[in-house]
């Protein structure tokens, strides 16, 4: 069960509105490595979590704490949105940078919202429950986690540079920070699962299931032109868990077959041959 | 520009049709994380590759082979539909446990695509461009195709236990090598690009913009009851760059205000004291 | 069956061409509550309805009367069109301020449609089934489309604002007393109805399954800190059927359990003790 | 800022699993009107209520709420998903009626969440943020919100009589309690602001600009062969606001013209008379 | 405008219930080439025809008789569902052939309309505006309609062997009927449009314009090994238009150069160089 | 399996920087009839194609072909886009016209993709796998492969106008070639295979199952007002196919009945006749 406090986690302050940005900024909002998807991932995580109380615990924390990252970005966008509307529009369309800046604002912040924040991108796309990850894999969660902040942060910085308004920068330098943290926290995470199990997901399939098929655990498949993909570490050395040596194959031969499907019954309706083969009914 | 050879890359020969698991294949075919995800997300990649010439062969290397795991998923899903057509449906619905299988098919394998492989999930849910990541940052984008090899490689081991098709099984052993390969070669990337410029992404934002929030970056935020949580590598310790040590707030407070809103334009129509604000026509 | 008349059921004479003001107007086109939503609703609930004669005749007239508001909001955006073509463009781009508009305008209205309307919302997102309700109960689907126009009326509202356009604001005031009187049609049907079934939906549910948990159907649970929302009719007085007195529970505690899932069997691979747990293959 | 309890809000114990009841128990989790849905639309509705603190405070505790209705139900699906992991799914084969639930299973619930709830409806479509209406116009919302606990109670109603699990039951009776409850509150809130704003919305929208066209808000077109619907409380007698009496018009002809639009400019490349109208390059 | 007819446009009466089967129509009702599908094309197509009053009166033709198909499908569904009530699945439960047909039904025709039609196809996907083409030029859409008449009836020939239900098969028989009346229509149609501007589209773009890259247009490229592609219409003789010959290129070189892309301004955040470039804040 | 060559099929060399047509270029990369699209599309049929060796070839030759034209218009949308970071934006504000550019263009070219190609449309709508059309019937699919080329040729010459970057137009035309020749190709292909089974897909649906209804084969049904349409090809004379004369039935009478569906039973909870049915636990 969860409870709500009135505060916001960090102070939101914008200096100016700014419809054009509150379109942008609807990007880390409502976009796929937005505050929706790393709120929703991480409930969903926890939620589903199946053993390891301290992983549940952890998710419960973070998962909690995004869903307070929302509420500023809406704060936030609806400060950038305050002066955007008819009435206000209007007076705009006689400057024309302001004009530009209102007709590249996206309607639906006038529409739809009445000035509030919405939950899509900043293309309007309703965020979706596939932009989040619950795979009852820890590692593999883990790593979605990890790159999830990563998208987040890199969208969030680039952000930054796209306004000069004091008070939005302060509020994403609290943002940066948190991500940065995020980052380091589930790259502990991964460590700690990694010492555990071994580094490929998943650890549990049967080893002597896959003897067989071993040695493609190694083989690096050239198959665009050139080889400069030769000079990476992928290409020479041992894999990362010392189990094998990296093997570049420059010219790689397919090894199966050329395939050729069966026929179709007839009212599969394939119109091959149709005087051929009679109908069943 | 590419080219294509008539043989697979890897055989793939069914033992015996089965419609319900041909449904479940095409998770990995269509769905979130299967082949033509990773085939476009490293395509994507490679096509938007500024500067890094080893890195853009390499993802054009792995994309290129990605388009051929498409193409053996097709050859293995037809070979599932075999026998699925309307004519044997009604033999199979004599027997209840082929009823069954009949009854849990996908029927667009039917009606959609006459017994071949859909560019869809296991719910029938079509593939769709939000699945991939091409974001132009190398490391974020190596994070990414990280955790997809490892998502479709934990979904292509649980496939395997939902089988006794060894024809399927021999198939799926060959993917699970490859997939084990580029979860190393991934890892591979990741660790040369974090020694050049560091495990936070993205690593070119200007440090003295981070500082005043810098504190906000190694504080662990304990906001769901229970301390389990304080057991990870993310509660003690350092982060994993050596930058600071992390901190754990077992009862954290909020640092933000109660932003209350301003009251919106008239012509918004919100309903808030009609009858005491004039209208702007 | 159905059968059409060449005449619009109102007349649309724009003044003048706005491509900007074209896309804005796709929400009340293909948005969610646009004239394409009302229309598949009402004639999917008129299809499907099982018994009530007058209620299904009647979905069936106004599901009929609004497929002609979609003709007429096409007629309204390709009048908005004309003039937007690629060489009105380059004669545009010369004044900044109509540069802005031709700026904003949705690219699709001259590469995909080439001048029409389109069945998206203003953003361009395609109109969907989801959008659209039909569920079996009467009551539940009056609400349902009391909402719509509802929406859908304070979008055409807010879009008067947003343009000068006399000949567009004409035929927006009928569409606006259209959207007046179908919510009264729908506000007289619900009354109708919760006379004759009780106001909670649905009202079939037998009484003595609810008897049990019956408290909580008149508790207030405050959840987020301060208490003024204990002023509204919602928190004090009886339940508007009257059949309980509102209690305010200003600080609720959880009723359940702490709940700790099983750990899943090895062949899910979630990694969480993998030395120990035997796989079964 | 939210805060999270380790405690469930109601108990939720399952008697025995149930793979295919599992799938349909998502569409009140993931669905269009389930969990997830109520809980993102009062969050957001909260978010972004400019003044009227009541409602606003009002919003943040119901949605509050709702964020564990969302838990709950993840807890509710585990349970039913326990047992069918592919090790029981072989043995489940051998009896014809546990083959067909098995069948009829959500091959995500295996494949994608390793037996964990997801964030879908029951067919597996991903939930979206086009679920959610958070208009800013307060009298709309709360129809909106109305509308979502009836459709949502009946789904659960109607889920109830499709499993014998005492458990189960137990757990949706007080769910039903509470969509009981909700219905009552926003019922309470509508009555409020159509006490004070008037019944249509919006009410804001300036009476002298309808005048011309006033006549159509009272008017009922039959367009539907029949006059069954001439017996409802829509037809006849005054508007819910007593501003008019409802007329029944009988056979309504069109007031428009027939619309015939201009012919495109010549690189719109419509292919009409392209012999006859020079191209401006 | 439009108006509406009780009869359906030919008799729809199931001789039993069969809600998997009820499911399997759904394609042909909100599937990608359903009822719906050339329903909303056809009157799109309508209402945005620029000039061409026959077209445009025989799209509003055909449009209408559609809405009709929509009509009919609802019927022909709801009467497939009738007898699958939860009521009906406990005793459909005892026998496994039932119990896999009710295992192997849509849910949300039980849970979300109540027995009725759903705007979506046969794995419960919505209808969306995706699915239709109106594009402005005649020749262009004609094909799109012949195209989707002609995956329209092999659906349906499809579900005709999935059922032996003598009263579905009828009301089929009357769809087929049509939907090969539709396709010589658009044959027909096609045969106008090609004979007044020749067979490629558009027709209208300045001959002069293609000079230089006409070469281009008579070429087949072989890219695939093998040369089996050489044996068709499209690799030998002349072009449908009699403009030039074919020819076919066995092994062919690529003509562009390697491109090599510049790299961005640092507060992309690309991390490449991350030390040499100097930030522009 | 597949294989890449360094160079691009064609050159792509853009004069200068304009990210507003960048946004509009993704209509023809990721739209519904872009690159993206027609590459899938071959792909999947040659795939899935059973039978027919020398179509399967084809499929492949021109399925490889286009992949090469998505990594075209990959490298000319980020040419576009080189200049139109937030550094450069800055400056950019000064000019209004280039403002107005700037406002219009797509801020996912910055903030996701980090100025390089999206799976997008021209509004960001991502590509999915719903615009593809592989239906296992050779003539339905060559049909969907015509039409394809059509929409996708008129888009091309469309945008063709909406720029004067010589680099651009160049690449272009080497696209509209292309694009005429597969016109071409796909007409040479229809007409093989009609010739073969005759002009009706699916030509194997069983005459004798059709007789009964055939009338209905040949009426043009006219349900709109007004009788233009009546001066058409397909309401004169013959079938394409000879086997029948049209008729124009100028004011058609449905044929079927008024369908009255059956009350539903009480726990669908419809809320018709609450009092009168009892109740099924």
């Amino acid at each position: 069960m969860f409870r709500h406090q009135k505060e916001l986690q960090f102070e939101v302050k914008v200096d100016r509105p700014d419809p054009l940005f509150a379109r942008q900024v609807q990007e880390v909002l409502g976009g796929q490595f937005g505050e929706m998807t790393v709120m929703m991932q991480y409930l969903f995580q926890g939620f589903n979590c199946r053993g390891g109380e301290k992983y549940k615990d952890m998710l419960m924390d973070i998962g909690t704490e995004e869903i307070g990252h929302v509420e500023m970005l809406c704060a936030m966008i609806s400060q950038l949105l305050d002066g955007a509307s008819p009435e206000d529009q209007e007076e705009a369309a006689k400057d024309p940078v302001t004009a530009a800046i209102m007709g590249g604002m996206n309607p639906q912040h006038l529409l739809v919202s009445g000035l509030g924040g919405l939950p899509t991108n900043s293309n309007g796309i309703p965020w979706n429950g596939n932009y989040i990850v619950a795979s009852g894999n820890l590692l593999a969660d883990m790593r979605s986690n990890l790159h999830a902040e990563t998208q987040g942060r890199l969208q969030v910085a680039r952000l930054y540079h796209m306004t000069k308004d004091e008070g939005v920068r302060a509020a994403f330098r609290k943002m940066l920070a948190r991500d940065r943290y995020h980052q380091y926290q589930w790259m502990a995470a991964i460590q700690e699962l990694e010492e555990k199990n071994g580094v490929v997901v998943p650890a549990s399939f049967p080893p002597e299931a896959e003897l067989e098929s071993q040695p493609e655990a190694y083989k690096f498949w050239d198959l665009s032109e050139g080889n400069e993909s030769s000079e990476g570490l992928w290409a020479t050395g041992s894999a990362p868990d010392g189990t094998g040596d990296f093997v570049y194959v420059a010219d790689p031969a397919p090894q199966g077959q050329v395939y050729k499907p069966e026929i179709p019954p007839t009212n599969i309706h394939h119109d091959l041959d149709v005087a051929k083969v009679p109908l069943k009914k």
